[in-house]
């Protein structure tokens, strides 16, 4: 076999015409070229192609262009198209629980055209996996999740397409990230077994399958490439996020924080990988995200506290007036908060140390973030200790998980050279605020870096990227996954690390408290 | 990779019910035991059979009966049923211009349970070929053409199944072989660009299909294999027949033909593999088997003359009053006519041997072969001059075929060892006749071996025997396709092959003309 590579997954092919000399079949005449060009020991195609070919191959002069995908031992050839000005393109998407992104790509150069989103229509449902799950159990449930979900995603791919001056029917191939559930829902595949014990999922490697055989409206003929899943908890997201990171291929080893709903972690480097998921984890409930309001325009975003005035400067999204304050709004103020005294090491509010913004609410005191508009008798916005407490919970359900990982390998999370945070939520954590508050290892701030919607950069760059492909299978099949037991090692774990930052300052030298010394 | 065997298409698996220490998703079970067992690198399924697992799974408690189909680097999971009593059923049919056959089979042992045969409903739109493909190119022809054949088709499987006390429902494999228009037709891809230079087909590798997408009634994830084309005149009958006859495994050079609407000849061992095809021939126009009429009740089908007295003994199908003489009938009466010297080396008619037996026809005196009955004024079943005159030159044409092929390797027609006589008609062919008059070399007669229907027990064996699936590639990419080109020196061949048995008695030591010596 000859080894070739395949720079993107069209390809343009001119066909020298058959004649009495060579009189290979229509179909044979486009595969063999295209098998000795990407050095494929065969390439597999289906009866819809084999019957437009003779026709297209006429009307268009022998020159047309093939939508091509796989590696190694298997290649498709999806769909053939007539070599004319129209656009070849490609559509990744991000299926998230709650926000679901589309991006539009032109397949011949990898370049990203536009990119939507739409909330995932399954919200009507229930906000969260285990209530879809629980309805798509009874009757036509699971029919009803998974009709939401392409009908909403045909009409934003339509709306997408229109404002790129294109058509669904151009897209030839599309790519899709999710975690496990979502993935079963979308594929109309029962999810149940995921919530029963030993909860496994129905299946791990949906593969390349028919984009209409889902209802897709794309091209006829268009090929849908759906990210593997590691098991329940650890999904085809977090795969896509990997490959995006790089983790894989990294000498040194890394670590890569998926920051959402739940909290998921892989280490490794090239060659191994090892993951775990902090829904095992009962202090995650509720996740990390979960603290604070949704992000939306209005919401507390930043926080910083002037540590000789105690005034406080919010941004809040879009720059609205403050309605809320949303996760990475708490782990700033949090982190503001301790280090100007006002919160201690156990993060209880300091009431001498608040003084003037101390309102009463019906759970005990709360902080008065900001202040009523002008004339209003309410209090503002306020939050309470309550709301302190589960975050560190959060924050502390997060770091034992980091030194349970990384203990696992005989590592301390302090010794990791790069640290990749992934997920929306994670783009807006400062790891600043998050080291302050023991969420995140004191490294330097230079190791950490933020992915963004790592499971949409993975989805589009196998678009973009063949030789990528290969390597979601690599990934998936050298990740170990880590069942977290939540026993006596972890609880412990988990204790000394419900302190800001933690009960061991030694972990946390860079952070300092408000005018005392470290662990003051 | 494990080398493993796989010696039914049908594997019965007990899988390890999942643990909490074994939580592989459903499918990854499944399809991970398969890999192991059959030594398969990757197999591949589709959202229907992924989908269906969890529940059946469960229902059966991890007991099913899977259904592939691969070889090397390429298996298919193509279906999952539970593990009752019901049957896994394949179907192997022969796709034939003129008379389909279908072939009913109990896939986990490779026993044939019955099978049944129709007329080629695209009869109705013209007898040979190439009307059919004209009709297919004007309008729906193709689909109207790929309809009677598909509906003939699911009738007839109906019918079948019902005869065998099941249901279509339960047929999981088909798999058909047919020439290269007909297999067009069939899939309903043109095959407009075959009669057309360069003679070339659409595709010559259909592949493994979805039964369904062909809108054959069979069980909803069944699929179909379609045998291979070489080109145009060379289709996947001949290799399904190749592989029956096992030519190709053979250390010695041996040769099959198939004697049809055309010759087809295949010569070659286990290292290579040479074809051609007699549509290539004038003289073989109208066909070797058109010859006489049709066999069926009535029809002469073997014929012996009594050297002594002359006295005919013909044999009819069904051993009704003879109402014709078929092609296998006309060979014998030639030969045996040669014999008693009622017909010269010319193939005439000889007045003075033919005493009392000539009958005066509208194109000069007919030999009668059968009295009239008793009281009636006709002139009973007569044979003419001319028709005697096209058996030889389409017997000749067939000599020609094989002296230029065997020739192409430096091999004369009588160094053969082993000689395959495949196609329904050649079963029926004496070759003691077919030697006297010169049309097969004058081997000694234990080499010649009848395949009767090959094509049909190729497309069975291949559902039988897992093993000879990557054979029928290795046939494909092995044969040669040498044309037949009609030049000056196979017009001579040709020439001196017009005698009985030939020009040079030299090449047929064993025929004695009657009452003479060799040639005479």
């Amino acid at each position: 076999m000859m080894t070739a590579r395949c720079d993107h997954w069209v390809q343009g092919v001119a066909l020298s015409p058959p004649s009495l000399q060579d009189n290979t079949a229509d179909a044979d005449r486009l595969i063999g070229l295209l098998e000795r060009r990407l050095g494929a020991k065969r390439i597999y195609t289906d009866l819809a192609v084999m019957a437009a070919l003779p026709t297209l191959l006429r009307a268009n002069a022998y020159r047309v262009r093939s939508i091509v995908f796989g590696a190694g031992d298997r290649w498709d050839l999806c769909a053939v198209t007539a070599d004319d000005q129209k656009p070849v393109l490609g559509l990744a998407v991000d299926l998230g629980t709650t926000r679901i992104v589309l991006s539009l790509m032109d397949l011949a150069s990898g370049r990203v055209l536009g990119e939507d989103s739409l909330d995932n229509p399954q919200l009507a449902i229930g906000p969260d996996i285990l209530t879809r799950i629980h309805f798509s159990d009874e009757g036509d449930g699971l029919a009803r999740l998974q009709g939401m979900v392409v009908e909403g995603l045909n009409q934003r791919i339509e709306t997408l397409c229109r404002s790129q001056a294109t058509a669904p029917e151009r897209i030839f191939l599309m790519s899709l990230a999710g975690n496990t559930a979502m993935t079963h829902l979308f594929l109309g595949i029962t999810p149940r077994w995921m919530i029963r014990e030993p909860y496994i999922p129905a299946v791990n490697r949906p593969g390349l399958l028919k984009a209409r055989d889902l209802g897709l409206r794309l091209h006829p003929d268009a090929r849908l490439f759906v990210f593997p899943n590691i098991g329940s908890y650890f999904g085809g997201d977090l795969i896509a996020g990997i490959l995006h990171s790089g983790l894989h291929r990294r000498e040194e080893t890394a670590i890569l924080v998926d920051v959402g709903t739940n909290a998921e972690v892989v280490l490794g480097n090239r060659d191994w990988l090892m993951a775990c998921a902090g829904a095992a984890g009962p202090a995650l409930e509720g996740g990390v995200s979960k603290i604070g309001t949704m992000a939306r325009p209005g919401a507390i975003d930043r926080v910083t506290i002037d540590p000789e005035t105690r005034r406080f400067e919010l941004h809040t999204i879009d720059d609205q007036p403050p309605v809320g304050i949303c996760g990475s709004g708490v782990i700033d103020l949090a982190a503001q908060l301790y280090r100007v005294g006002m919160l201690d090491i156990r993060g209880r509010l300091v009431p001498e140390a608040c003084n003037g913004r101390l309102v009463a609410g019906p759970h005990g005191p709360a902080l008065q973030i900001a202040p009523p508009p002008a004339g209003a008798d309410r209090k503002g916005l306020t939050i309470g200790q309550a709301e302190f407490d589960s975050l560190i919970r959060s924050k502390a359900a997060m770091y034992t998980i980091l030194e349970t990982i990384a203990g696992a390998v005989g590592m301390a999370p302090r010794n990791l050279k790069s640290f990749f945070v992934a997920g929306t939520f994670g783009a807006f954590i400062d790891p600043e605020s998050a080291i302050t508050i023991g969420m995140l290892p004191d490294l330097p701030r230079e190791c950490y870096r933020t992915l963004g919607n790592s499971s949409l950069e993975g989805a589009k760059r196998v678009l973009a990227e063949p030789r990528l492909l290969p390597q979601i299978d690599a990934i998936r099949d050298r990740i170990t996954y880590m069942e977290l037991n939540v026993n006596q090692d972890f609880m412990l774990r988990f204790s000394a690390a419900k302190f800001l930052p933690h009960t061991n300052p030694e972990l946390f030298p860079s952070v300092v408290a408000g005018g005392g010394t470290p662990g003051a």
